[in-house]
């Protein structure tokens, strides 16, 4: 059996970042940022105001209250014509331009306005209250680097800076393959003693999350050449994911059925609980992750691996998910062998920390404890056991709607 | 001015949750559930195996090893048909319903198999390694309460529960209205003190990320009439978000050219900073944010406020941004009457402690910094001073891709 981290390692060797498109900005939040953005000028362009107020020469100002002249007003957009002469402002507002000669703008709140003239009752330090060219950036400075999914704030900078098309990299495809004889879709009618199929809409729904396009293909039946011809299918795909027919003896099934197109398939046991079985390989020019059929294990073992997986092929780097730290809401037994991934709730306690609690039941079956937890405390391989209140990793759950 | 609760109060409170519509389940993740899911059937639908083995009569093995007669094998989807006889015992794999007569499962680990007979080498407990009926869940149980929004796993369960369909909350269509002369669009010439619109970009993004259907109206230039025909044309929005025009004085322009169309508009300092100008109220059936110009604000504000105010159109509480702890990574000074919000950074200490060190410079007018900051920490109005290393509550960033 190999260990978590070292699967993942495996898996990330074997990937290389997919080529890049050029997107709209419209369409460019979420996507994976592929060449640096730069400025295209300084933000602001030239010294503006930072306050609704008045531009004034500080020279003419050293006493207060003092009565200058209002020679114009300058909105933000129309900047004033001309420069101010000794005696002089201009009506100013939160990101107006200042007139040139004047170097201080006055609050209004510190101003009595007049006919065409204005006091200033506070003797202003020189520079008050002015943005000074580029100080949010200057023209050629690296606002957004790659690779980095781009968030809303950095679509934000980057139309500030000019940029009204961005290359990112193109979307993995991902082929999503459910095998087994006993699956049917959610309502068609379901054969004796089979299951409705939820794998592939799970599977579905990460590979969104993740930045992949998912192409879910036809339930297989556990038969080489549906298989065969299924997997047949996906070609073009990045990425190919079954789920099921990973277990012992199922690659008795798989490996004939994918032996003529190519294939070139590791089957490991990965000491983790919920899920063991995984094949990690290639099929032709995709990659092909075989997950477990029991969906618990499917979806944690798309969380560990399948998402590291997608952000591989979009440049990122491919992290273990984050955790944070929580009290144990309950004793934990010391562990086995095998990384585990107890389904929890999460709960703040009197002082505001946050406590995972552990489901009194961790059967890998049980999707519906699945869909209810909070997150999964992380128990590593022969982990002592754990008292209750004492600190533990966890994997929070729900992130990016997963 | 009004605390920043109380503003998000009065915005939920003027809101109410939108009409329902049916989607596919292949289209539910992330949209917001709005009836029960109940499930339609046990799962599993009756006794299966947990684990590959063999079915046995416990009353047959109490001695080990004890022979059995293999009288078939019952991959998952093909039930073993008839009934164990003394003696016997049917080959199982995981998921397998067991055969009638049995009531143990014995794994493969445990047995040696021989030409149509098996050696079962333990004494195993009666019922061992069985998944009982309705184990996961019983039909009628409730597995989905409204209002949710859906994950990954959530998307699982209503399949594995038989539903192709799902009643959603309709998404609110949420019109966005960036408002001033010296508005440009990346790309486009940049007018004399002008600078690239980034609010309705950055608005576009966090209107999907909470679940809304972004409509990006043209820039509208500073002029009661322009802004009476964009905020007209967006009839048939639940809500309005404009930025700009909501600071000192420039009510003067917005309300009388929302007043023909309906207005009652309400004009509020709120105690915060970033941010401060801001408006709420109602345009016909429309509500409309009306958010600072700055886009430092304007994002900060969208954070706080038309986040909850699009998750309460969509029947969801409307919550303040979720808060963690972690530690200050520099002195922080007594704070004013105004709640703030610093852009900080996150890294884990030497204890892996999460630690939170504001940027040096908090102007509302740096965008750079606001998209390269991890958190932002909270400062409560007239918080006491906080040394380096004491805990203080951020909001993480990027959350949703914000």
């Amino acid at each position: 059996m190999i260990s978590v981290d070292a699967a993942r390692e495996r898996i990330l060797a074997a990937l290389s970042p997919l080529g890049t498109e050029t997107v709209s900005l419209a369409a460019a939040w979420q996507r994976v940022l592929a060449a640096p953005v730069t400025a295209r000028m300084d933000k602001p362009g030239t010294d503006v105001s930072a306050m609704d107020g008045y531009a004034v020469r500080a020279a003419d100002c050293t006493a207060a209250p003092t009565q200058l002249r209002v020679v114009g007003s300058a909105p933000a957009g129309h900047p004033f014509v001309g420069a101010l002469a000794p005696g002089e402002a201009v009506r100013l507002f939160t990101g107006s331009v200042l007139p040139g000669g004047a170097d201080t703008v006055v609050i209004q709140e510190d101003t009595d306005e007049g006919d065409d003239a204005v006091e200033i009752r506070i003797v202003p330090r020189t520079g008050a209250h002015i943005r000074p060219r580029a100080g949010d950036f200057a023209a050629g400075a690296i606002l957004l680097a790659p690779p980095r999914r781009l968030t809303a704030r950095d679509v934000g900078i980057a139309a500030s800076a000019g940029h009204a098309w961005l290359t990112v990299r193109r979307r993995p495809r991902v082929a999503i393959l459910a095998t087994g004889d006993e699956i049917a879709l959610p309502g068609d009618p379901v054969p004796a003693g089979g299951v409705v199929s939820s794998n592939s809409f799970v599977l579905d729904a990460i590979v969104r999350a993740a930045g992949g396009d998912p192409v879910t293909l036809p339930v297989a039946p556990d038969d080489p050449a549906a298989i065969g011809a299924a997997v047949g299918a996906a070609r073009g795909a990045d990425l190919i994911v079954t789920s099921g027919g990973a277990s012992v003896g199922a690659h008795d099934l798989v490996r004939p059925a994918l032996e003529p197109l190519g294939l070139s398939l590791d089957f490991w046991k990965i000491a983790m609980r919920p899920g063991k079985p995984f094949m990690f390989g290639r099929v032709g020019e995709a990659a092909l992750i075989g997950l477990p059929g029991n969906p618990v294990s499917a979806t944690v073992c798309a969380i560990l691996f399948l998402v590291p997986a997608i952000e591989r092929l979009l440049g990122l780097p491919g992290e273990a998910p984050a955790t944070i730290r929580a009290r144990a809401g309950g004793a934990l037994p010391a562990n086995d062998h095998r990384a585990d991934h107890l389904r929890a709730s999460l709960a703040r306690d009197g002082e505001g920390d946050l406590v995972a609690t552990p489901a009194a039941r961790q059967d890998s079956s049980q999707m519906a404890i699945l869909a209810a937890a909070d997150a999964l405390i992380l128990r590593a391989p022969n982990a002592p056991a754990v008292a209750q209140g004492e600190v533990v990793d966890v994997i929070v759950l729900g992130g990016r709607d997963i």
